[in-house]
């Protein structure tokens, strides 16, 4: 048994529906089942760089199950062991975490709650090598991290884009078209995966699987055939054709006018207009409406469950690892063993085959 | 390997979100995967004794992913194997099981998938225990059936159930009240307690763990010392006092006026009123609204495993058998050893301790 | 021109969506356009009588458009004309609206925005007719507020009835029933009406229209014979038969079980029960979920601009007023002018004709 | 009176929430309070130059009433007037408005009821012009055409605009972003404006009023200083800054890449990243999915009303007219009156002056 008195909390990367439940799950379990005094730190890693903090308390943490966000802010890609800071003058990286343990000692913060995605976990067991006591809480939108079933947000994810595509299916069945949907996934497919068996998608384009726009045509004729005049076409930011690229969506700012070099959505609309001359094709980017707002039912829960473990693995002493969710249970493992690890869809796997079975096309 | 060339899907039992879903997964899978031809009894298993039922084909199958209910119709405790018909003007109790079994065999019906809870799927079971070749499929919207970690409909009642919290928090807040939710749960807590993490819930009852009138008032006192002036109470439709009875709700239709004596909400309200003079006490029975309308994302894609994995089963002919999810895995066991295992939530496990964890009384 | 410097807000009588957004036009209004200091008086006028405020800045009002209740909390029948004090150790009822009107001129507060139902507005008035500089706000769930076409609050509820009644079709239709749902509406049908018209109800029975059971057997019984084997009744809490009384729903407290006298929901399944053989019949009470939580669009808007016509009608000293929806512009008319002045349906207005063009039986 | 016994409808132009709502209002109206037979006219116009349609019952209307879409389909750009056929190999012009009006005649429709945006309307005004009995029901999800207060759609695409505001709220002020949202409204900003005041936005930008960068800038400035370190744009598809030029969002297909010139969104978030060092920025655009899907309740009611009226007007012989809403009145008023008229938002409206009152930028 540790004895511990004070805890500390960070968030760190893109924003996720359930940091705040997280927060919130953490701050009572120390609160009121061990009695521990909780500070928060604000930005991330910067505010345990610059010892910016606020205290966590039944008050300040009241009400967050189901607001969107989080209360302590967060800051992308801040590694305090490769840190820009100004000397003399000039901007030079270096490694400025002793700073912030020295802050952890001052304020007497002698356990430390991480919640990030791999960028921000790895400077948690960069921490932990040092000694520092950290427990790690996994966050990533796109449930691409290894070493657990689901993260937190997925499922709001999930949920915002199968009613996007509720939303689509009417206008593509009054309209006869070709409507695609572009949703987040650079690297790994399973927010396209999962809201396009929900959102009842005729075709799921994702990273692991390279498609072949004929088999895409295929599919659409062969709907045809069956009197089905639209199509519905679900496509995951890195999803790309066989042999190909993957098309990066980006914006030209030098350009006189401002030029969005589309990403995967509007070359696959101008590659299937080369292709098909009975439908009409329209592209939707959903963007960061799939990353803000209030998490769902499921997404509460288990950042609330994220949250009580991480306390717990604190009282027990087991530090240096990263809470996460295998089958329905909540359960922890060395960050030593999670970081670098990403998470793919297995084409193989049983959802793909799932999403196959009922008639979903990959483009393969 | 089953020469099969017919099935035949029935839903039996209460409305539950994701039937359909079921029923769109069968027969995609069937129709497309393995070439089968589909047919719907309707009315459960009334159609199959009376033969009526209407071809499933890649049309009617169309949209339903979304669309609540189920297109099959249902009935409540038709048991086929001790069925009430009318012989010589009487009513007369029989096993007609054997007409049945002759109606799937005019028709060339190879197997059947069966969708409904306990009653049902002991049926099923019985069928199989004649030679018919049966898939069980488990519907609760409880999630109280042995067997399998979860089943469809259970998240989107939660989520119902977890939005009426939301809704109720505002008002007792401003009004400084005690809001009483009663919801479905006769035997298990399943929905009280998920929902009850999910939306924030100051104390929850339910049928497993007996509970103590003081205690609750005890909380609500420790709440209203931290200057939290209201207090939300979910509970279970089954919860009771400690060698107290569950109090049942019902309609006494043969008084003079429609006396309801009220559930479980209604009694405590009534009792908490006695105990507690600072606020105001409202008591809400959410009712069949937690049944019905749109599946969840989460339960349509459920659903449609659960459809596909019936019929690869029936492929594999693996009959006698009930799909099930398993941690986050389809899976498969025998109607032999689920049926009569109803499922309970157990006080000691994980998320009755992460809900306590944060400060959720159980009234224990 | 009035010169003024620094206004209150104060909430009366139930929970409403909006309240909040109101708060937030008025103060934000107030401050930005104006330059008024804003003070909130808590509990409604018990805070005016009690001097208890608190300060609103740009930062106590930021998110509060989209959040329910009312960070200023409530209370109800709080009547200062006639206030329950302790004088002598005994309970007496006094005017105290003196002590209110003291506390605003030594806390230097020129004008006061009054949000609530006819009972809040009347106390408004009255202290309009001792000179105090107020303005009305129109508050009520039900709608039945006269002076005014719509009230905030009342969309948000609309919406969450017609959500209730999409869930339960699809239960009526997948079982063949009758189902019966209980909506707000003492003395006015507004909610009824417009929730049954949106949720496709197949009848409404409203207080203004006094209903026939055997009307509402004939119209179920002509659904049947259309092959529509299920019924969705929406019921007014105030709606009663013809020559007969209002049904109240209470609870018998000093019966040894809490005895819950059901409204008129039960005692329509009891009547309907009587005369109906071929359906189930199943009653839901939607209770307090209709009266809390997030506003709608719709209602953010409402309310936004009602909190902003407050302010302006201040600035121009057109005191003693009520703001109001007249089509879709935003006036005010005299406090005078709208106490007491219920807003019933018209049995012969369009919105019932509408309903009854598209085959809505009121049971009349 | 004129003497009716069948009418036809057509819907044409995008899609719109509501659609079908309508059809469903008018075909019950038209059935039960009338007697009327009722048909359908497939993909607009041309449906009516084919003769392709179908049968209007009871039956086929049941449910429509929350289903997205429109179950005629729609075709874009279908005028009779100018014709695209082919004769005698070529492809050409021409007028075909008889050949419509000989189907009409042949197959006994005495009246029509055309709903559709100003195109549609055109061609229904056109046709009432030639003796045909026409009745227009207007659809423009943009809320930008003339004549009447409210189109159905409107109020069903600024919740599913707002619900999107809410979710990059929490982005935007964990991560100190501007988030800029871009909307549909290419001539008419309603949809930016209204969404705008319910979803808490910092700054709007409507085609009515040109804008400033630096005053855009201004503002967040403004917003910096008082401590909130995050803004929200929301931008009409249309909005254009002084002097310049509207920026058409479009994708060049002649390209080796797909390049899409990005629009206002894109266009802003280019310029504003010139002139703020202080803030990541980042653009979304809505795209279709404000177009479809299940309508609001607001839309629900407001397109029974439209269906409902548009046969009353057909039973009292009132040809040539569109019905409309004046208020919380549905009225009509002669097609002549309102085709070219489109609806802008007046700069210094009411609801323009509320949102600079709560302190929304218009950036000008």
């Amino acid at each position: 048994m540790s004895q511990i008195k004070k805890i500390g909390i960070l968030t760190g990367g893109g924003d996720c529906p359930g940091l705040n439940a997280v927060i919130r799950g953490v701050a009572r379990t120390a609160i009121l089942k061990y009695g521990y005094e909780v500070i928060g730190y604000k930005y991330g890693y910067r505010g345990l760089y610059l010892n910016d903090f606020m205290p966590l308390t039944l008050d300040t943490v009241t009400g967050l199950i189901h607001k969107g966000g989080t209360i302590l802010y967060t800051s992308n890609k801040d590694n305090l062991f490769d840190y820009q800071v100004e000397e003399n003058g000039q901007l030079v990286k270096k490694d400025v975490s002793d700073v912030a343990i020295d802050n952890m000692k001052k304020e007497g913060v002698d356990a430390l709650v991480v919640i990030g995605g791999d960028g921000t976990l790895t400077s948690a067991r960069d921490f932990s090598r040092k000694g520092v006591k950290v427990i790690g809480v996994p966050k990533t939108i796109d449930n691409d991290l290894g070493g657990t079933d689901y993260t937190f947000g997925f499922n709001t994810a999930i949920e915002v884009v199968t009613e996007a595509l509720d939303r689509l299916h009417t206008t593509a069945e009054s309209h006869h078209r070709i409507m695609i949907l572009e949703v987040m996934g650079r690297n790994a497919g399973w927010i396209a995966l999962h809201s396009g068996i929900a959102g009842s998608a005729d075709v799921i384009l994702i990273p692991e699987i390279p498609f072949d726009y004929d088999k895409i045509v295929e599919k659409i004729e062969e709907r045809r055939k069956l009197g089905r005049l639209f199509s519905i076409i679900v496509v995951a930011e890195g999803a790309k054709p066989k042999g190909g690229e993957v098309v990066v969506s980006k914006i030209v700012k030098d350009s006189p006018d401002p030029i969005r070099l589309g990403g995967i959505a509007h070359k696959l609309a101008n590659e299937l207009e080369q292709r098909i001359k009975t439908h009409e094709i329209r592209a939707t980017i959903l963007g960061h409406v799939q990353r803000g707002g209030s998490p769902s039912t499921y997404d509460r829960i288990l950042s609330t469950r994220y949250g009580v473990k991480a306390v717990d693995l604190i009282a027990e002493g087991k530090f240096g690892n990263m809470v996460c969710l295998k089958g329905d249970d909540i359960s922890y493992l060395p960050l030593e063993d999670v970081i670098g690890h990403e998470k793919y869809v297995d084409p193989n796997s049983d959802l793909v085959q799932v999403a196959k079975s009922v008639g979903i096309s990959f483009g393969d």
